[in-house]
């Protein structure tokens, strides 16, 4: 299916740049640094990922006062070394049977305030906290929320890799047979096909069908798809590392009228939000734009979620297209645009692209038709 | 392989006895309450496990004060509900745009102390702590370590079948080819077997040959395994939603008098490790006995890790078998005991049996041999 070259991997001075801009980023909010826990963060500083999240504290601290340092437990130094963004870092390792607070806390300062991973485990916190009771922390998505936001030409481009790979599955998946066939089977296909197109994970393959689809937390289940049926798909992945993600509802046979009228209504509230969204606009305005419309044609009580998120080392990340998130938008940003209408008991519709924030406007990220599409 | 017949499922009734004790214990500890977060303690509590952990707050909170709650994100209620354990508990749901932490703070007293999952994100903690300043946190492994840690009969049954499945596993590995092989082959055999034998999930399948079985962390990589290596197979995972992990170490060819001999030390030390566990022990005199077999064979620094852990609905769960550790063993609890010796750059051995406290002992629930066996 796509064919094209892998990127080249990040260099250990990708990483040191990332670390410079969020010490810049965390002085200028008034941190005296940040504490990365593993998981996304941790993975975009340093390329490194642990084999397990577990109890045992595992910490970058990136503080003004301080070289950047990797706390690791002892056992796990060897996995920690071997990472490229590791390199450059000072690596301290504690042992079991040791108080890994009491080395962490070691590096920073007694009323000093930062910024944590928000998945920093409440153990790790409450450690902290009871070791320094005068220092504060504050969720880098509160502080920092932008950190990972703008992405670099790099990164743009694994985004992008990743975008079309999941265009490539919609464009084999609607070839494929559903009536008769259970939704599992279908998300089967579509994790197979994601994965040919050159994903190395499959995080999410969503096959709503009928009633199923008015769930948008549903992903699939046992119900054999019927003729008639709407059916929602959404899925997504990483490859090289960054996230794909994208929405489209198919017919399986004739749509009714109704159906049409809503994936319509659907349609052009995607477009509205696509359409809000450039350089100074604020999050929340890419979702008024796309809730005006469904609000307008009357569903206003049936689109119950945001209407985006942003998109990298996760597929699921700030910046979030919800009322009240005033950030504004900057060229580099990549989110989606995903307004749905549930109609509970019956069907749902659901339209997501990702775009990427230009210097005038977005561009969209996936580009396969959202005209209602009608399968066997 | 292993056949037997799958165990009834949980009941709603199995859940409340579950949270009835939970309140009992946390009112013990002079807490208020408990806040259970996506993850081990809320399957075991409920049954329920969201799709996915995210930054939306989901939260049970057990307080004596107030019915039992179960706060979800709006889109996932249709999910929180299917679960058995959700049944007979209040259910909230917040939507999005709205404040969680509100709806949270409701449900407690404002100067109220109360225990919170482990791997409770911080983000939510932070939230907590700002709504209520006055109210105090613990991290339940610190205030309740042990409520996940005796398990209850269903249970038990249910750890004793996926060790029963894990030494199957074991029997059929050593009847396949290791020489010339990859380490990353020989771990896809152990997940397939794994499968085979009943598990629904795969958590870890170590192949550590030669110099990589020295360390600890070590999965399963590239290398050849080679005549005359030392190859730690550590695996495991979960089968009728509760854990297994077993360690066997395996030569192929003849062992060198070295590997001989550090293997017979280790088998000791495990041998001694699991003769010390008894209820009224306590879980450090698990990890002196083990520990003092290898030190007086004067390889003491070539044990780098604690001597055990507990097993239940995770791999990795208190109780801790290590020194510092004085909570007493009681019947019922479950947990690894899995010395080993880690030569750098050379070659590692660990053995490790699951057992659980009987009324005057252990009960090993791995029964393969742990002498040093000879593969091809």
């Amino acid at each position: 299916m796509t064919t094209h070259v892998a990127p080249a991997p990040f260099t250990a001075d990708d990483y040191r740049a990332r670390a410079t801009r969020v010490l810049a980023d965390a002085a200028e909010q008034g941190l005296d640094g940040v504490l990365v826990t593993p998981g996304p963060d941790l993975v975009w500083l340093t390329g490194y990922r642990p084999t397990a999240i577990t109890e045992r504290l595992t910490v970058l601290v990136l503080a003004r006062d301080h070289e950047p340092t990797l706390l690791v437990p002892a056992l796990e130094r060897p996995d920690a070394e071997a990472a490229e963004g590791v390199r450059g870092l000072a690596l301290q390792a504690w042992a079991d049977a040791t108080d890994p607070y009491a080395a962490a806390a070691a590096l920073l300062r007694a009323d000093g305030t930062y910024g944590v991973s928000d998945s920093a485990w409440a153990l790790h916190l409450l450690g902290l906290q009871e070791r320094l009771p005068r220092s504060r922390y504050r969720a880098l998505t509160d502080c920092l929320p932008m950190m990972r936001a703008v992405k670099g030409p790099d990164e743009l481009a694994r985004i992008a890799a990743a975008g079309a790979a999941a265009d490539a599955t919609y464009d084999q998946i609607v070839g494929h047979r559903f009536a008769g066939r259970r939704e599992t089977e279908v998300a089967a296909d579509l994790a197979a096909l994601l994965r040919e197109a050159g994903h190395e994970q499959v995080d999410f393959t969503v096959v709503g069908s009928g009633p199923n689809g008015a769930n948008p937390h549903h992903e699939a289940g046992d119900r054999v798809i019927a003729r008639g049926d709407a059916v929602v798909l959404d899925f997504g992945g990483l490859m090289h590392g960054y996230g794909s993600d994208t929405t489209r509802t198919v017919c399986v046979g004739e749509p009714s009228d109704e159906l049409r009228r809503v994936h319509e209504v659907v349609r052009l509230a995607q477009q509205a939000g696509v359409d809000a969204a450039r350089p100074g606009a604020a999050c929340q305005d890419v979702d008024r734009a796309a809730r005006a419309v469904i609000t307008d044609a009357g569903y206003g009580e049936a689109f119950i979620h945001r209407t985006g998120h942003g998109i990298g080392v996760t597929t699921h990340e700030p910046p979030y297209m919800v009322e009240g998130e005033e950030q504004p938008l900057v060229p580099g940003m990549c989110f989606s645009v995903e307004p749905g209408v549930y109609l509970a008991g019956r069907f749902g519709v659901r339209i997501e692209d990702i775009v990427t924030v230009t210097a005038d406007g977005v561009e969209r990220l996936n580009r396969t038709s959202r005209e209602l599409r009608v399968v066997e």
